[in-house]
């Protein structure tokens, strides 16, 4: 049974959920089992580990926990963290706002960093702020990686080395919701402390777990880390995990299948470098379509453009809003519409998750369509004759079929 | 487990088989259950009474057969027909080849009516045929609807009127298989003897059903037909059609719930005439892409377009084939080659089944990709605007969304 | 891909994960959707709404959260309490322990009463309490509908008559984990002021979903509950259920399709009377069973007979702990441990969800093997036959069959 | 969608068609792809080659023809004979009929040797008529392996040394529809010319696929034998073959990859060798509870005992019609009715393709809840205690589990 039935696929171009692949579908179409019997571990041990290669590292561990990205964040936020405690944080976007408005909701003490929205993190006055915490009050340094919401990606290299140069112990935990699995991600590289991902996003999965990586330094920090928790209290499985049973709640027997197709599918048949690179295909052909269009992106700079999701401003005399609601209601598209600061501006392209050219040629096509259907006069097909140009050349033969 | 993986959705438009849609495959996501249960002929009257709308009778009765398109030709023929009787058929393009090849093998005596591969049926000759029939030994006239190795549909319309004026009591006989579903079928109307297609091209199920409609002088017909048959009698039907049992041997159930989803979707949710209005827009604008590439189609004149496959002439230096194995190899796009006599010399794009505008400007844009990766110097978009334009003239809203 | 695979049917019997039924399955078996489109809406408040029905309230709210029910404890607690508030709650087995354990380490001052493993919540004790409490600072009582440890119910109209007979205004918050949807809960009749359950019990549907609803009296503490909450708060569910847009984070398209499809299981299909009971007469056969084999339930009275898991006090000499294995070894049956206190003292049968007789029958063959398997020396059919008894009697004919 | 919902599993015990495990139905959730991309043939030829095991060959060649077991039975027939062909038939039992009746329709010239229905076939008589036919008129003999409406297993290797001891060149043809895949068959040892089976029974698929395998001899017969046929023609198939596409029409895509994983579940996963011992031991167990309920079965002889069928003979006053009617009505179980001449005298239980012994004993409790329920004083729990006995010294460790 569908709501609003529509012949043909849905063409699902938010920047999360994203589309489940078949493979991931068949893994999770299967009944229940007794995830205490002898066999369930061998499962959970496999994704536990494996998944922590679309982190980039070997060194923290994993958490795999029956939530959302909220729940990710609060897990990372309250296993670390005191009440009271000083953090610095960066605002750029909605996401960033939502997890900062988490931070002060949790009691922590935020000290914000505010660029403008389509702006990264303002890394200059991270530096300022660090260098004068002679006493090291800073706990933790918090960003959102990419924020889904404006289509920026912040460069993790360059904090670790804003931090480094302070020689400010300060914990950094990063939201990845938007970028792990589908964005270059070396934590352990970048001396990530906390890392988090949900599972809807890059790994194409429904939603339902909130992946968190804790760096040794992070674990340490969670032996005296004040915060009240229970669900999210990483002790309860770091307990079972050496009880062998790895689950100190009932896990979702699906979900976890499914997630074992998904790293198959990343790790094991594309390569997770191919991933990576697809995205930035995906994304550079996106970006070209519209400024094919004529039209800016809500990044202001190329440093900061994001691989998994491109917002598209409109001119001031047309509302996004429109754009995407013709798109849904003509042509089964599915846009993201902009967030406040930027609601009725801008309109996003999500290209995350397991993608092909074809899909996003579609899709561009549908944006068109529906841009000249709301009164923009955008030349049919220029958008798509832009991204076809950097996809044919760009585009390998599929690594199967050559 | 997939043979040759590659990211995001395969873009199947082999004009058969088509894709199935997440209702079908949820409606067949089951186990089997006991055919002779009480519970099984609710569902099994129900498909045999629906399935007729696609024919466009009520006066026929149905026959749905666990087999392919080839067997439902074979039961349509040697249901009504004895050895030896005297048959025209029409020829132009592979499948009306192997139909005709079957009537040889099934010891019939084939008049072949044969027209250029691009062209449709010669009626002119037909009537003269027919009229020189006085003793009225011809027994059958035999024609395919649709022609999916060159996109051609003929115009069985016409065809009845060449009957009619002729006053010959021939059984008309019509292969539907790419078209029934699809296109305006009027059985009743255009007094169609027997008709018949298979589940995997406009019904968008897998592969495994052949369907059959007999009018009711083809059954009478059937009573003294000689040809030996057993699996494909439609007396061992229409004695469990009595019996209310209705299957002479077992029927596929997952098969069955697949196509109650599949006529939901068709007759209920969308609507036939929505479906064939649909084809036709997307065949539109398929054939207004291929004019923009400076290309033609195999189809020698618009009377004769076919609104399920477009086969596209490729220019002489070029081989077909080559446009078809870059498609899959660097696109995930599933083009049609050209059989036989166009081997070579067309490739195909299904544009049947459940489907819809953005799907098919993303294969669209996956044909130019391939073009120009075979040295065809078509202009990137050109074919992907012209589609556009069309589509964003003749899409109306989705009818759940408005 | 199975880790430990055999042939034929997992019997899955443990007191949850439940059996996933096919409409369930096929109704899971999806992409992901955009649940910021106009249609998604349309099914969250369908669920929402109809959810209620299964908790016996038209008056309380619902919360479903991406969760478990250790999330919806959480939930629970932290909305309508304060860090130090007094509560009172009942210890009599495994999950009542673990709850009050969340309790303690989310800073609640929790005075426990404590039975046998195996007897009911000690009402009398409550009823001391309460009258003693003048200043009624106690703010609220926690009880375990089902200990799904020690298979115990126990009587919620009786506990609401001590509060009602002491006065006392304290809150009434109930674990329905493996009771709601499967036993008889008036949620309004009996003035409960939070109850919640977990999808993957009576619902027979994967883990994912934490299910809570809170009375008017409990939303109004929630304005003032002190305890710090993010992820779990109510507030931010009420704000987007004014919305219309119903989900304050990406919540799980499949799972809440599946909620769709298996509330229409249980209140369409079956009719939640049925299904209550159902589960009576499949826990009547199970208790007979025991009793046949001459071993003990641990249930001490048959007041807290729990239909929904039984479980099974082995004698002295034998190891449950090995029933347990020898059963999922040899005859692909999974039957519950014992826990904590009655770890190797008893197994348990769970009997909850979409479940039906000859399904039960044999899983209880399972478990006579499988008690002669360890050394038991139950008389192979005794129980089955003790089942099958009550169950001849007590089965009516399938509804929609007659 | 079901037209007769109950809670619970459908307890599927008709001899064919049987349960669909889960892997199977996960391998075959999937749209359609190109059969005519280089990726197919890879499948295809997999599951061509390794169906062969299931038949005791490596010499023959395999067909997998999308039809049933009657277009099986077709394929055999005319493929190595030519109307008006001497051949001999067993007949004992509603499918040897059924057969019989199809030979004579195809104008073959049949010599029945007659059984008593639950009787075997009269090798005595065979060994007569062949030593007697000096001019080797007799083209062909046939039988049916395992007469499924009686459950009957006949002796191959005996009516190969029949044969042989005549010394007579006649074809061997055999239908293992519901033998193959379950009993020891031994193609090659046997000498046996053509074999059948369908997918629905062993092989725990939908229905939809008759594999045929033809002997070296029986392919050299094809090449002369004038039956008229072309669906059903080796020749196409072996074309196609040479050609490497493997498919003279469009097979479906969904059924061979279910093929894949339930040759997978019985080759690699349980072993062919424990799929046949266990289908004894189940079968071994079903007979033993018979006995213990003071019945008889229909098998006249140990020698025929059948490990795929069994047939109950009900005492006179007792329509064994009631019987199947009250499992469905009350117990959602299916039992097999009596067909034709032991039509209302016995029932079937089917224990055929992926099974266990719990869900065995499940269906046999169920069998004697409906025989009281129809008013036979069978001791309840009496069949159930048999078969657990025999079942708990026979049944071995789970091989993956141990």
């Amino acid at each position: 049974m569908d709501y609003y039935p529509a012949p043909g696929r849905n063409h699902l171009f938010v920047p999360g959920p994203t589309n489940v692949p078949e493979p991931v579908l068949r893994a999770m179409n299967r009944s229940n089992e007794d995830h205490r019997s002898p066999a369930f571990p061998k499962l959970s041990k496999s994704v536990i580990e494996d998944v922590k290669q679309l982190f980039g590292t070997t060194k923290a561990t994993s958490f795999i926990i029956p939530t959302t990205g909220t729940g990710a964040w609060e897990s990372a936020l309250t296993n670390v963290l005191s009440p009271g405690d000083n953090i610095i944080s960066f605002l750029f976007g909605q996401f960033s706002l939502l997890w900062i408005d988490q931070m002060n909701r949790l009691n922590f003490n935020v000290d914000v960093i505010e660029s403008e929205w389509g702006a990264g993190a303002d890394l200059a006055t991270l530096s300022k702020k660090l260098s004068a915490d002679y006493s090291h009050s800073v706990k933790a340094v918090c960003i959102v990686h990419n924020e889904t919401s404006t289509g920026v990606t912040n460069n993790l290299a360059a904090v670790r080395r804003v931090l480094d140069e302070s020689r400010h112990p300060a914990l950094l935990l990063v939201d990845g919701v938007s970028s792990i699995g589908a964005l270059d991600f070396h934590m352990d590289e970048w001396k990530v402390d906390v890392a988090l991902t949900g599972s809807q996003k890059a790994l194409s999965l429904p939603t339902g777990l909130g992946i968190v990586c804790a760096s040794p330094k992070a674990l340490e920090a969670a032996k005296t880390a004040k915060s009240i928790r229970v669900f999210f209290n990483w002790a309860d499985y770091l307990k079972f995990y050496k009880l062998g049973s790895i689950w100190p709640y009932t896990p979702s027997i699906q979900m976890l299948y499914g997630l074992r197709a998904s790293l198959d599918l990343i790790l094991k048949e594309e390569g997770l470098h191919n991933v990576t690179a697809r995205h930035h295909r995906l994304a550079e052909a996106t970006r070209k379509a519209v400024q094919a269009w004529g039209l800016k992106i809500c990044t202001q700079k190329p440093e900061w453009h994001s691989d998994t999701v491109t917002a598209v401003v409109v001119p001031p005399h047309i509302d996004s809003g429109n754009v995407v609601k013709i798109a849904w209601k003509k042509y089964n598209l599915n846009l993201g519409v902009g967030l406040n600061k930027v609601a009725g501006k801008v309109f996003r392209i999500g290209h995350m998750g397991n993608l092909n050219e074809l899909q996003l040629l579609g899709a561009l096509a549908g944006v068109e369509l529906s841009l000249r259907d709301v009164g923009y006069p955008v030349t049919l097909g220029s958008g798509v004759a832009a991204a076809q140009a950097h996809l044919q050349r760009a585009t390998p033969l599929i690594a199967s079929r050559i």
